[in-house]
């Protein structure tokens, strides 16, 4: 988790995903696309051909929602899509 | 063309458009990423569950580039991927 960045005003979490190669870069978006379908979450996105940043805020809508563990295990889980 | 809007400093078209799903905004993105690959072009995205935003930079690098007839026409090859 040492890789994403938290931010407040709204609370999210960000991280920065760098790629050698537009090939690359659309895998790992495919692999995400897979993975957001499959939790029901789809967090913002922005990519170029080489990057994808990535925003995402807590699940709960509540106001003042903290970052639950589900939270964290899903941006884990996007760290995992970056190996192999 | 009348949809995207122009800005400067940079200069740039831009563009939002919106889904009904999420399965029709990944169609749309896996579209736009056949035309990128086709075209060699790059431009910036952003998108969520139900909504893509696109920046356009003019194709030419140079410094005070302006928008040419194959940037009009890369963005309006971008308008047609929504139809069907």
């Amino acid at each position: 988790m040492h890789k994403w960045n938290e931010r407040s005003r709204p609370l999210r979490l960000e991280r920065r995903f760098e790629f050698p190669t537009y090939e690359l870069t659309r895998d790992f978006l495919d692999r995400l696309g897979e993975l957001s379908e499959k939790r029901k979450r789809f967090p913002d996105i922005s990519f170029g051909k080489t990057y994808v940043n990535l925003t995402l805020q807590p699940e709960s809508e509540e106001k003042d929602a903290t970052l639950s563990e589900d939270d964290m295990k899903f941006a884990s889980e996007i760290d995992g899509l970056t190996k192999n």
